[in-house]
């Protein structure tokens, strides 16, 4: 590559005269939704099969292998478990043991293959769940259970078990639930609970447990997929078969790890398609949380900036508390969409509303001040000297007679309104079990939200335990976090699946033409030269400026003539860090002769250096822009990312950047510059012009193109800084970065 | 001032040789109690009396002004309630009322001064309170309530009727709790709880009720102050008070607003002494919640990044919902100081622990790792392939025997840990029933902090109800973020109280020698020349570059000399902002020439702007720092305060900025800088030499002493930018801004 220069210097006349770069494709696809097996350019696939889980759910015939009913061992209990179990739901069970004549009084099989009938759920309490999985395919099993523990979770040599398992289930053509799993699936559900439900997914079958009692302060549940080490089965299987399922109102999750980053986001895609929303608690947001749970059910938790994207990404509700879990779920379950986003709180006292507008305020909720006209109307039953502009103080006594609920009506009637919450901070019965019992009686007749946070810390009231959880129309909240969190989640949720579009339909299938090009610069296990890594750039269509690689002084001195003074020169080479600090660049030449001195200087500090280049680059200075990094890594769930942040040194310390997991839309590469704190410098501040921000997004997805024909190719690929130079001039990448895998 | 230049060019040979700067007086004053009337510098006491409240929780005798029996009016409710207190407690109670002979039964008096005995309480159910001030005044009343609204919250007119009030209640003697509250202070306590009590201050009835509602689940109370619109009695004669009461383990706060700033810090100040923990939620986060709280009780919520540092300054624990005030004043009020900073948790499921586990550390909980012979031992009792290493996961099986109980024992004896958190996911009772009751027997033998997390949503169960809210010894919590709230909390002010050093005992009490010469230099209403600003810090021992102010090409070129090349030049005048946009200001000057084309150029573009110049500042140039920003502002609660940031374009937008109230020593200031999200560029970055933070802090310190002697007549200060030179070079202000008021 030693000498080589650009044969010709491309300008774009619709830009500023300055850059040079090579192809002029729109990064954006116009899509379509995939068919089964269809993969993108990266070769990951873009559909997901929904397995029918139907029959797991609710078998109709089940072989417990490995009964027992020698009093004191574990498998004793599960069997007794599963035996009271089907007898409730009327399922066919058949113990199976080698040796034992009966379980319980019921005959025993020595195997599976001597049932009577085709078993829909074989539950296997053997110690080695291996050598049954063959004659489970042979007997046409659809569905088994592995309670064993000491797989993935243990380490390397449980995670070679689970390996051979896995392969094994692939083999017979089964569908495998765990290992290190429980009966959680089977609990005892309440059958009298009326409209949409929660479906939970937990990796840790204890976890489950607080959400599953939701069903003792009256919320449904219809599933519990207790996942465990996922060697077959995963969260992702049971996100999409529960998005199909018409009772789901809500799908929530606890998840330590993922079993593979791609699957989990087409599950989460197709309940975002279908509008079903997932909240989720994800473990790993430190190093002791990723530590201890790959030592629970031994998977990976990836970076949790990535992780937390990738979720924003698919509108995925992320969460921390189990409490919060509930709540959040509870409402999206059960809220219908928001007729407007405005939250009004309404009180019976100044100081309660004025606390609660202050968080929700905080929150990001929109408090819209009421009209005139509403003003007036409340002002009929609620005294003139209270504000009833939002929040809304009624003062207490109006809540006593028959004005109580005519003030509820009005608020929930004004256009502007989509939310009414209403702290109630103690029980004060003679205004409190009426304000609630108003309250149950308005969400009856509304179709906006009713919220109700329950100051008190007791909870054995009559108006809370009976009025307001026996309502499935008034959401109730124990917290005003909780309750600002979970309103926030259901305005935001509606926002998102509104405007979705798939990115999975728009992901390029076929490599660009800008491949083949780029895939000749790739030298695996190398770093790339400056040169060679802006040639990349340009054969994505990004641009560079004009420059020229030389390998002689009065070269040199003829490339700068060509480019243009001022000119920056730079020492070029294979494996140069810290160029800056090296003195190995040299701006502002404004002469023929200050850049021979510099030619000089630059290959005498690299001799002194002891560093090899391959020439010293020539380059056209580009000043007065903003500086942005832009690049691509890899994590070890999701693949290749893509990354923007601000330049300078000062955002790297500050680590002000937006990550993202490929396929993503143009909409993506937006909201991740609204991420960044030091936005408004692109919107330009003292007095500087704003910058070509649509450039810049436009090099973000270029760059996500180049993630996704080229990512599992590149270790790691920065443009820093890319100058993102004022509105409708376009950015250039004055310098890059590339190693190849 | 045109054409003044200093006289002698003072350097400093301890430090580098290149920054003129006068007082070289230590800005840190060794420090002594004040006593009472003793005011600080700026004019502020440094002492608040505690005020004697005895009477006014447990009044003997109590007129009730304005008492009705009328079936109907508020008035006649709140009298019943009156007697019926008066009736329990063992009060006196006598009806006042100018025309009814009796009330209830009781016979009347038509004024206060008519009554047979010494009142220690007025209740004023009149709708006007002023005409009765004086003679309750008269009467040697030493309490009274007025529960009328209609002052301050209302407006103008309210808050001018209130300042009368107010006159009138100085005037007479008594102390007065309101206008605009009610009856919360006589509540019926529940006398049959031990142990430390919460102390109630709410600015709002309604907002204390979930508080007070703690007592049925067995935490005690020992008072409610409900302080209304504080024309006279205010938050922080509560606070003060309830410091010294014994029975008082911790002050729970519900504020809008605060009457004066000052009172409040020395308020805190005096907790802190005492090691008396206050929790305060603080409305005012949002333009939304200062303008409502605004109209409920007529405070100023002050700046919410002032009050915020305030607060974390004298140590105030500030929550956002009232849960979790709940859940940290009752924590803080029962928890004993803690032995070891180091948390452990502890579960039945490796899940779960991991769950809490991530959540902890995120929280900024520190969670040793067990030693190997901790582990070793815990591994006696729990099964070798789970881990016990923190958290410690038991697996559920040990917690069924007398394993469970070693085990909590074993982790309580470690050393290292100070907190055992134990989450317990739901109510499983075969296990959870003795996993508690384990709990409890176990917080009973030690003076560690035992907290459970009950995750269950339905809490009424009889192992929640009965075991752990019946032992005042078990830290019980709904949510696992309000335990890690409350934990955090409490680690922090015992780490805070332990360190404490009040500030106002270091406060000083007399102007510097500084003073003088800097009062010489204020302009009343003026902003200061460049020049002038400089001399100010001068004069308070803030280094400057050495520079003169010349009126002469010729004269510039003399000074240039003086100096030393290279230089920088700037236009000097009262009135110039936006000196670089401008084109005012030249750098890096090297000869005459250069020195005199720039005088020419710095002339002529003022003359073009039409800006008067007092003259042209020939400056050394300093370079190779870090540039910060510390000025002085203005917080209409707290007065002057002092902000250091990073500077530069960047952190203008990231607004990466610390602010402080004086009174406040060297930790603060260093706190401070502990604050800033771009701290790593003090500590250098990209092989830059660490800053000189030590100068950085001094100069925070020398301002904060401008702040106290001038503040209230600087109406703005700005160095911008302070450069920090490596360490042990010092720190030079480059610009500055004043502004006098």
């Amino acid at each position: 590559m030693l000498g080589s220069t650009h044969g010709s210097l491309t300008t774009d006349s619709r830009r500023a005269r300055v850059v040079a770069c090579e192809d002029r494709t729109s990064p954006v696809v116009h899509g379509r939704p995939a068919d089964a097996g269809e993969l993108d350019v990266s070769g990951r696939p873009l559909y997901a099969d929904v397995p029918d889980l139907d029959r797991f759910f609710r078998p109709e015939s089940v072989a417990v292998v490995g009964a027992s009913d020698t009093e004191g061992r574990p498998s004793t209990g599960i069997t007794r478990q599963l035996l009271s179990w089907a007898e409730r739901v009327g399922a066919r069970l058949y113990p199976v043991h080698p040796t034992r004549p009966s379980v319980f009084g019921l005959p025993c099989a020595p195997s599976v293959s001597d049932l009577p009938e085709q078993i829909d759920l074989a539950v296997l309490l053997v110690s080695d769940p291996l050598p049954v999985i063959e004659e489970l395919g042979a007997a046409k099993v659809k569905f088994a259970i592995a309670f064993v523990s000491g797989f993935a979770e243990t380490g390397e040599r449980g995670a070679a078990a689970q390996a051979r398992l896995a392969a094994a289930v692939e083999r017979s053509g089964i569908r495998l639930l765990g290992p290190n799993t429980n009966l959680n699936a089977f609990e005892r559900f309440r059958d009298d609970l009326d409209g949409p439900a929660i479906a939970l997914i937990t990796q840790s079958g204890h976890q489950g447990r607080p959400v599953f009692a939701l069903q003792e302060l009256g919320v449904r549940l219809s599933h519990w997929a207790p996942t465990g080490n996922e060697a077959d089965l995963e969260t992702a299987d049971f996100i999409s078969y529960f998005s199909e399922q018409g009772e789901v109102g809500a799908i929530a999750c606890y998840i330590e790890g993922l079993k593979d980053g791609r699957s989990f986001l087409l599950a989460a895609d197709r309940a975002a398609r279908r509008g079903v929303p997932v909240v989720a608690i994800k473990v790993g947001r430190t190093e002791t949380g990723a530590r201890t749970a790959a030592s629970h059910t031994g998977k990976l938790t990836g970076a949790d900036d990535v992780v937390d994207a990738a979720m924003r990404q698919f509108g995925i509700i992320r969460v921390d508390g189990l409490d919060e879990l509930q709540d959040t779920a509870t409402l999206l379950a059960r809220a219908r969409a928001p007729r407007a986003d405005g939250v009004v709180v309404y009180s019976i006292s100044g100081g309660t509303g004025a606390h609660v507008a202050d968080l929700a305020a905080e929150a990001g909720l929109r408090l819209p001040v009421l009209s005139e006209a509403r003003q007036a109307e409340l002002h009929q039953w609620i005294p003139p000297y209270l504000s009833v502009a939002n929040p809304v103080d009624n003062g207490g006594h109006p809540v006593g007679d028959w004005r109580g609920r005519k003030i509820i009506d009005a608020i929930l009637d004004d256009p502007e309104v989509g939310v009414l919450i209403c702290p109630v901070t103690g029980p004060f019965p003679p205004l409190s079990d009426k304000l609630v019992q108003d309250l149950v009686d308005a969400a009856e007749h509304t179709d906006k939200l009713v919220c109700v946070v329950w100051g008190s810390p007791v909870g054995t009231e009559a108006a809370y335990r009976e009025k307001l959880l026996g309502s499935s129309r008034v959401a109730t909240f124990r917290s005003v976090t909780n309750c600002l969190t979970a309103v926030r989640a259901h305005l935001d949720h509606h926002r998102f699946v509104d405007g979705y579009r798939s990115p999975f339909d728009e992901a390029p299938r076929t490599p660009s033409p800008s491949f083949r090009k780029a895939r000749a610069l790739m030298r695996p296990g190398e770093q790339l030269s400056e040169h060679a890594a802006k040639q990349l750039l340009r054969a994505y269509g990004i641009r560079v400026p004009r420059e020229q690689l030389v390998t002689s002084a009065a070269a040199a001195v003829r490339a700068a003539g060509l480019v243009g003074y001022p000119v920056v020169m730079k020492a070029s080479g294979a494996r140069i860090a810290h160029k800056t600090e090296l003195g190995l660049v040299k701006i502002g030449l404004t002469s023929a002769s200050q850049v021979r001195d510099a030619y000089r200087e630059l290959t005498d500090i690299a001799r002194y250096e002891g560093i090899t280049l391959d020439g010293v680059l020539v380059c056209q200075m580009v000043e007065r822009g903003v500086e942005m990094v832009v690049g691509i890594g890899h994590d070890r769930l999701f693949g290749p990312t893509v990354t923007v942040g601000l330049g300078g040194v000062l955002v790297e310390v500050l680590r002000d950047a937006a990550v993202r997991v490929p396929p993503f839309g143009e909409d993506q590469a937006r909201a991740m510059l609204l991420e960044l704190r030091g936005r408004p410098l692109l919107d330009g501040v003292r007095g500087r012009p704003p910058a070509d921000v649509d450039a810049l997004v436009e090099v973000v997805l270029r760059v996500q193109r180049m993630a996704l024909e080229l990512g599992d190719e590149i270790a790691e690929l920065d443009i820093n800084p890319l100058m993102v130079l004022p509105r409708g001039q376009g950015a250039v990448a004055l310098d890059a970065l590339a190693v190849c895998r």
